[in-house]
């Protein structure tokens, strides 16, 4: 890859001992070769009995990943997973002796392109797909409920119904979960990254949603990171996730309805209105670029809430120019320093960012990060109203949050 | 009160120091007279400056509650608010020097019938209402955007626009949460009642959906408890939440929808055609009794996870029959047990519980049981996936938590 503005990233893909793939992203001439050999006796790599289960009361889908409860939770650091392969030292996920940037497949999936269909408690194979509850209403989360089980998205295997019932349609929970090292540094976030290290990441990213969005059953690439014990980080090494969805995530399907409704009623982007009122009003944007803003949205419900917008139209990463990737990389680390001095205390901030972006014009790609921490170690918990019927209530408002992230800039 | 069974529930309706109602319901003869007059000099009730704004990424409400990041954190054990007022003793929110079980409003709410009107930040007063996405199409949230803001159902105040621009609705937070003590014991939670004293809460339950529902501008009535510190409970003291929200939350506004769609599909009813098919599978069937049957749904996206469903088409509380209401006292205290029993460690079960009800005949009362716990000390946080696109990914099966549920019984 040679980019706009002179970053130049090399991507090398290899395999794991287990056959995931792992894709080296390296941005430090001269290119290393990346030819270590992965030598773990690794078990056979988890996920063929994923499965996806419809829920006939939300109408949205739940996978069911057994082996997941077996996962790695925070090892001692010299047990990190994520940590290069020292010669002769502990063998991680990673087998060469240093990296820049790292991608591999999850070995405990979500979603997976070997799930081969369910282990049990189904019907006849194949024999139907959901029961059509979106039938007739292509605009409604049209991914989430496909017509007809015999779609070329179902791929990775035939489905069924638990216990034979139409109401409940099972599948392979087909796609790919994937694991994004930051650094080789053993702690830190992504807001710990130079701001060439953030763009590799970025064009790590972008990359990512091009090969994972073409691959047949894809239907959404979903990139985000989870930062503090707080959230339930289980290992302290700098990275993030990627997962490569066999349907359009509920959220994701909701803001394109807006987007659709709001087309129709105005003719306008939903997305760029929306950056244009907040712009316009100036009271909760806390930091801008050349090409991107970064701003307290008006109905923020965290605690602490950013959303991060281009200025120009742009469904995915992919559609990011160079110079338009070098503005995110100094904007979103500009914003991350802020969060870490929102609150006085020792500890940095718990947070989630996600990166929400679509194949379809009518969506704009953005970034939304937000916070649990309602203030120094007090959580904001999910409880019977946001868990329950999924409402929300903030403590503070759009603009107190939008003050003190201007002052502590 | 008088009950068809002969449970009997004496109701007395009084006020706080800052005017708040309490309502006492008493289940032991003889009644005592509530004549006891709570002294306090407390401030003025919170509540006024609480408001809702619309965000149109998703077409929901969100309240801001400023007031309540104020509240009362798991106080010692000697100033439990919730505790009787022994006399000479701290003076709590319950004046009486005993009560079987009482219902206040909340000092800390999140929807206030004494909200007024945004406090800042607003256009003029009554100028619009919601940017109209449900416009024309209403069975879809109906009561999240109504289409004029001079909709009685706005009751409380009048509304603006943030910043003055129309994506942004802002209302006042108009509505009523309430506090409800199951018990004067200073600890426990709904499943240390005794059958009776839940015959009595439930009872309660069924007054409050029918007064609270009654009201100009209240459209949806949720009573839900939260046990434990792992998911933020501020005190040890045994009671529950109602929220009565001025719309539908988006979860209910969601059941309901697909509750339609089944209709016009199958012109059934979808939260009947599910209990039947559970109970004809029985395979996640963890309990049931003449009118009520408890189980596991098949696509539970929860690591514990229970539904309480009636045999009968019953919309909400009020609905129930006597028998059916001592019946669902005995089930659920049952099923409470069971999840008490569901991991074998010293602190019981964290959950969240919700009676979910509609004022529709297409939808019917349920209770959904569910828990953040995925082993003994191991917590399942909602982060980037859940928190972040609203997707679920289970560590477990449905089938593996009901069996374990019946283990236990």
């Amino acid at each position: 890859m040679s980019l706009e503005t002179g970053h130049q990233v090399r991507k090398t893909s290899r395999r794991m001992a287990d056959g995931r793939e792992i894709i080296y992203y390296d941005d430090t001439p001269p290119f290393p070769k990346r030819e270590a050999v992965d030598v773990r006796p690794l078990p056979p790599v988890a996920g063929a009995s994923t499965e996806m289960r419809y829920d006939p009361l939300t109408g949205e889908w739940v996978s069911l990943a057994v082996h997941r409860n077996d996962r790695t939770l925070m090892p001692p650091p010299d047990q990190d997973p994520l940590a290069p392969t020292s010669p002769g030292g502990f063998p991680t996920e990673i087998a060469e002796a240093s990296y820049d940037v790292v991608v591999f497949e999850n070995r405990f999936p979500s979603f997976s392109p070997r799930a081969v269909g369910p282990a049990g408690a189904v019907g006849p194979a194949g024999a139907v797909g959901p029961a059509g509850p979106a039938a007739g209403d292509p605009s409604r989360q049209p991914e989430q409920a496909p017509p007809d089980g015999a779609s070329p998205r179902w791929a990775g295997g035939s489905g069924g119904l638990v216990d034979g019932d139409p109401l409940w349609p099972v599948r392979p929970a087909f796609g790919r979960t994937e694991v994004v090292c930051f650094s080789s540094a053993g702690e830190g976030s992504f807001g710990s990254l130079s701001v060439s290290r953030a763009r590799t990441v970025i064009e790590a990213w972008a990359d990512r949603t091009a090969v994972l969005g073409a691959i047949d059953g894809i239907e959404h690439v979903f990139i985000f990171e989870n930062r503090g014990r707080e959230i339930g980080v289980t290992l302290p090494h700098p990275h993030g996730q990627i997962y490569a969805f066999p349907f359009v995530p509920p959220k994701v399907a909701r803001m394109l309805e807006m987007a659709e409704r709001h087309r129709a009623k105005t003719g306008g982007n939903l997305f760029r209105d929306i950056l244009d009122a907040e712009r316009r009003a100036g009271t909760r944007v806390v930091a801008s670029s050349e090409h991107w803003t970064a701003y307290v949205p008006a109905a923020a419900r965290w605690p602490v809430e950013v959303h991060l917008a281009p200025h120009r139209d742009v469904a995915d990463l992919t559609g990011l120019s160079g110079a338009e990737r070098d503005d995110l990389a100094r904007l979103y680390l500009n914003v991350l320093g802020r969060l870490d001095r929102f609150y006085e205390g020792p500890e940095p901030l718990p947070y989630i960012s996600g990166v929400y972006q679509s194949g379809r014009d009518i969506f704009r790609l953005h970034l939304q990060v937000f916070s649990v921490l309602r203030g120094p170690g007090k959580l904001k918990y999910l409880a019977g109203v946001e868990s329950g019927v999924a409402s929300w209530v903030s403590d503070t408002t759009p603009e107190r949050i939008a003050a003190r992230l201007r002052e502590v800039a």
